[in-house]
């Protein structure tokens, strides 16, 4: 297989990218799967940026680079390395000590790919939604960028999750996906929950979202979702019961997040939240399914988020899941750099 | 040399492996000094969890992968990875962001090994005795796992050791091995004097423990190495003062820990070391020795455990000591992975 | 070509090498440039001990070392490594747990070469100005060590600087190279300016050193700097404004730092440097130049060291500059090694 098209692309978001070439990169995957070692990236570089902790992310990636021959450099921003500054313009008199812009050119200049983990602060949605730190890599850096979970994505759980799908269900045409809300005592960012039912969409999946009221994900990202599901002929909706979502649902994916109308004002979201720790996944729910199999993007509270007789029944893929981060990341780094 | 029966071993304690095994991963580790170039190991992986600080093991595991033709991967637990819960069944909504079983398998799905280094919290050691972090690493990992200092071995230490004092004594059987206490400022873990005792009472020699009186080893450590002792016909005894022990000592293996009754009282047990600030590894008491060697795990505070002439001096064979960890390590690797 | 004399040297301060010797190192870089990949370094290794943060020194030499076929072990002391004893003699009862003469050895065993950044603390010049920590590592390793940023010298930085200008401006002889100070919320130490001054004189450049009354740099610096210029039949002369010292400049090498007078009292200092804000490079001020190009080593604080539109000006070379530091480095780790 010939990739010609993909050479050279970022990887910011699914929706980036077309169904086929999805499909392209999935197949691709399954060829790593079989096929771990390669040498078709010898001599190649990419250089990690993590602005926050990863387990996943962090493994897959380097070891992913050394399996195709290549090599990654690793870097703690903010510990290792310094506060990095995004505003253009700005006098530089404060904590940053450098500007975003010198860091992607200089990356690009020693590495051939670099990645970026950046969470959002959890502040000011209106402008984390704005993603400035990888969009300053893509718009200052000479090289791909690859998206390791923004504010707004998760592209690379997004393709682990479909090809864990893949795998256990054998397709995605008329499958329920079921992304669900759960209960967790932090608020947490959106990036997997977009990502997740972007590709699900895409794919040609049948959505649905589910959720309490009050915990709504930004409508530019409900908007795509609907055209996904429009130009696939598949269906998209919300309901705001577990009982409603986990009907006949194939897949279960588990998620929690913050509600939008408290973002940066926490206390008072949490008092919200507090009364919603029924929303668990639980086996009496996973009854109501199509023997549905249940996914998280991990780490995941157990006993919070969902029972451990659900993550650790014959039905829970999680594993399967954190493992294909691997093979579609390998797939990704070899479309886009060989 | 074929090492069928160490192939997808745990490398956890000395005690789990029979003599004659460890004689032959001391062959193989001598082997690797004279050629310490191979591709034994090539397009495997070894995780390394640091759940607390390291120089040499950190060192030496990633240039001994290298060596070996695999790769590590490095991760700091807590830091740029999120804590673990240890607890099974717990509704986790605490501190702990993942599960350690979690962990465990994703882990394993990735790479090929797992090294793992998690010091006590020195607060209750009937609990901390339990090596809860290493144990579920094996128990829930499907990969060998290798200890690179738990709460009760550092087995990798003794292994080094034990290589050092065969090529410096050219055997064990007759000789004798002083494990001194020495004065400290902070309370420290056991590891080290456990493992240091299993390997040399294991491999035959004539085994003293010098510690002031208040400052005993765990019974279980001890009975295991009467045990040794027996099984070799060589000597166990413990005495309460420096030089009781140091009398024709072949070796001198300098270490502090902290006094069992105050465990996690240790304002309490200040009191009781500051007055045990003499027992320092002097050269007067190294003439006390049949040429003795001095050895530490390091890293070592000058002048307090032992003085600059001493480990400074002609007898001193820290060096060794340290640079052998190197050697046994990729012995244990190669073993256990090829 | 080979460099025989070069073998086994450590790389502390551009001092250390004949003028002929850079040059030589210059060429070789050259040479990198075309073609980066070889592997005069398989089964070399380089292990690189950070005492402070870095974004160009990490990657560059990780990946310098991964294009010569070696490797490298990232330390990050203090953090990942307990602190470090550098004074000799002393009762280690402090915060310390191990003495830099260990580290030194124990690493010498383990790796082939040590690199080493260590920022001074900015407290007592006198003391600090002994560069004690890489002179340790000198001392008592047995391996080359690379200063990758000391108290006193940033040579690997001036090197990378000398290539850019070389590549430029076509040469030294004639060229007038400005060092001037510039204004910075912080006090920074000089090593940055050490180096740039020691070795743009040492090539035979003409060198303009402008910094406002009471930044003086150390006189022991500005003596060497004088006899390179002797030898080289080449003028040194320092100003105290920025428009004297803009005039005809062919290279504007910007950087802070802080007042001698004041040095570990900085509170005291900050007064005096508060009013001199307008020490910025400006285009106004490039236009006093000979068509001069802007160098600084970055990491740079834009519109407060310099306006965003001389570094994002066609006469910026920033970017070379940082992407030079891969190319000398990997000239001096293959001639120093292989």
């Amino acid at each position: 297989m010939t990739y010609t098209n993909f050479k050279g692309r970022h990887f910011i978001n699914t929706q980036d990218w077309t169904r086929e070439e999805l499909e392209q990169l999935l197949e691709l995957a399954i060829d790593m799967k079989r096929q771990p070692f390669r040498k078709s990236l010898a001599n190649k570089s990419l250089i990690l940026l993590f602005f926050n902790p990863s387990l996943r992310t962090r493994t897959s990636f380097q070891l992913g680079m050394y399996q195709l021959g290549g090599t990654t450099v690793v870097l703690n921003m903010g510990l290792e390395v310094w506060n990095l500054e995004v505003e253009e313009g700005v006098v530089m008199d404060g904590k940053a000590a450098e500007h975003i812009k010198e860091a992607a050119r200089v990356f690009s200049r020693y590495g051939d790919m670099i990645g970026v983990r950046k969470f959002p602060d959890l502040v000011d949605w209106k402008k984390e939604k704005q993603d400035a730190v990888i969009q300053a890599f893509v718009k200052w850096g000479s090289v791909p960028i690859i998206n390791m979970e923004s504010h707004l994505y998760h592209p690379c759980q997004a393709m682990a999750d479909m090809l864990t799908i893949q795998e256990h269900l054998g397709g995605f045409k008329g499958r329920k996906f079921l992304l669900t809300w759960a209960y967790h005592p932090k608020p947490l960012p959106t990036s997997v929950p977009n990502s997740a039912l972007l590709a699900a969409s895409k794919m040609g999946m049948d959505v649905v979202l589910a959720h309490p009221k009050g915990y709504d994900l930004d409508e530019d990202i409900l908007k795509a979702v609907r055209e996904n599901a429009a130009l696939n002929q598949s269906s998209f909706q919300i309901v705001y019961t577990m009982e409603e979502g986990f009907q006949n649902a194939d897949i279960v994916y588990a998620k929690s997040w913050g509600a939008p109308a408290f973002y940066g004002n926490w206390d008072e979201e949490a008092k919200l939240r507090s009364e919603l720790k029924d929303w668990r996944v639980t086996q009496k729910r996973m009854q109501l399914t199509r023997n549905g199999k249940f996914m998280h993007c991990l780490p995941v509270r157990r006993n919070v988020v969902v029972d451990d007789e659900v993550i650790d029944g014959p039905n829970s893929i999680v594993y399967d899941e954190a493992e294909n981060r691997l093979h579609v990341q390998k797939a990704i780094l070899e479309a886009i750099l060989s």
